[in-house]
């Protein structure tokens, strides 16, 4: 994660001409976010993040990330929060690109989340697909399974240079999640990336969730699927079900699953750990020379499908109630 | 510029231990500085500037960098000010590196200095010179004259292949400045490396210096002299020397040049540009693969050697008194 693009004194002091946030006092680019540049912004009104939208963002997405941040704060949920220009936009430009500025927010991310934060977690998931409810725009999630065969056939030939049979691997369980994958679940609006990195706590307490650039409607025990591969895994690839449990119960402690949505639970999650087995593969295998991000190893989230594979109903994943 | 070593949120923890700056409270990779690693720290005590000390600097130095920051700032310079720990250290250990934590000065550096932060900028440097007179340590200059042929020799066989003719310009120009270099010159602290990147700004007066990790002991005048190069050619390489007096003035409000300070000042800008024609050339032909830095063009520093070449006196900078 770098500063993709380099923005000026002179070009800042313009585009925050805009904004009733003061005098500019000092700006640094941060290491951080999806594939876009970040900007530490000091003004006299305070701390500000700044991002300028790199092209893996589509820009006509814009609109629906920064109005749903806007949204979800106004319902009390701590996020990055839009700033508005004088003329009441969301999104300017920059450097040539789309560029928005949102709130700063304490917090530090963890990389070895506990069962405190694991809970913690669960509850502010919970809190977020609520908040989300009566939010009145949709983005289809793109990449759902409806988009896994296109992935799998980006990295089907070379996907055994990562590990020998993982083409086959990943056809054969392609094959099953289609056939398993459940129909008519609650769908909502789901964060759909809410790993530890976009997870901000002070102490055990949730401070703030960032990141909400793959935020999509879906259904949202699918987010909870996500979050019990991101957050109960051990380094060992042991799945740690007093982990999973504290993450589930506090989740229902806020918006508890339907029938159908607990049932269908673990083809979730196992469907989960195929999107992100996918989506890394695909990156793996296309590094581009001279890349200033390292990408994630696929077949951490090959194991986590292969545990899911295995288990027999929801209460493996840690659900009681 | 990026971050080279990852510091995870429990590591972090316990290296601010050992400080009396309170709840750590968020951190953020910077893009910034000499290749080191830089955090954005905001604890309870305030917001600071993390660096973890990567292999271009020597361990060894570093007392001598953080002593002199402290010295700058107890005599009033505003520069980062390193924070002590419990037990008086200016420096720990992070993630395996020599690490420091120093405060977060204001302000904003300018890519297009005005004749108005020229002037700014030479009274900072005469203040720093004085500043550091009582400084009671001395680093010698490693890229000072004496450094020149070998990094000449480490460039000469493809020099030509950035500009035909090259190598045997730079060893013509070598001889000449061996010829012509100055003895005797008053010596004492000098930054080394105040480039615009280097200054901060809030509207035309200077808020901060920053970035020491070159300073050393030389002569005075070859701080000035940098600083000519630095802030005083156009983007079309033509010497605007409005600018020059101005950062020349400005420099003598704080520090009067000596007479002999004054007849060398051209040679002196003759071989500063070209000690950084010669490290950016090193470093252009020798970008590792996979960098994160892009290097600088050292052709911009060679077409300074040649405008240096052809002045008739310190007039021709802008030194009227």
């Amino acid at each position: 994660m770098a500063v993709y693009t380099e923005v000026s004194d002179t070009a800042l002091a313009g585009f925050l001409a805009d904004y009733d946030l003061g005098q500019l006092l000092a700006y640094k680019g941060i290491a951080e976010g999806v594939e876009n540049s970040n900007f530490l912004l000091h003004v006299a009104a305070g701390f500000f993040i700044l991002t300028l939208y790199e092209k893996r963002v589509r820009a006509s997405d814009l609109p629906f990330f920064l109005g749903l941040m806007e949204h979800l704060s106004a319902r009390g949920l701590v996020c990055p929060q839009p700033v508005k220009t004088q003329q009441g936009a969301l999104l300017g430009t920059l450097a040539g690109k789309p560029a928005a500025i949102v709130t700063f927010l304490e917090g530090v991310s963890t990389r070895m989340p506990t069962v405190a934060h694991c809970a913690a977690l669960g509850a502010a998931l919970g809190q977020l697909h609520l908040a989300g409810a009566d939010f009145p725009h949709e983005r289809p999630n793109d990449l759902s399974i409806s988009a896994w065969p296109a992935l799998f056939a980006q990295a089907q030939d070379r996907a055994d240079s990562v590990e020998p049979g993982l083409a086959d691997f990943l056809a054969t369980e392609l094959s099953a999640l289609v056939a398993l994958w459940p129909q008519g679940l609650p769908r909502g609006i789901i964060h759909a990336d809410l790993f530890p990195d976009n997870v901000l706590f002070l102490g055990d307490d949730v401070s703030g969730l960032i990141d909400f650039y793959f935020a999509c409607t879906d259904f949202l025990a699918y987010d909870l699927a996500i979050c019990l591969n991101a957050w109960c895994f051990e380094a060992d690839f042991s799945f740690n079900i007093t982990k999973g449990k504290a993450l589930i119960d506090a989740y229902q402690s806020s918006r508890p699953l339907t029938g159908d949505e607990a049932a269908a639970l673990p083809v979730l999650a196992r469907g989960a750990a195929m999107r992100f087995s996918l989506t890394r593969l695909v990156d793996w295998l296309n590094v581009p020379p001279g890349a200033l991000v390292r990408p994630k190893d696929p077949r951490e989230y090959v194991r986590r499908v292969r545990f899911h594979q295995q288990t027999t109903g929801a209460q493996d994943l840690g659900l009681t109630r």
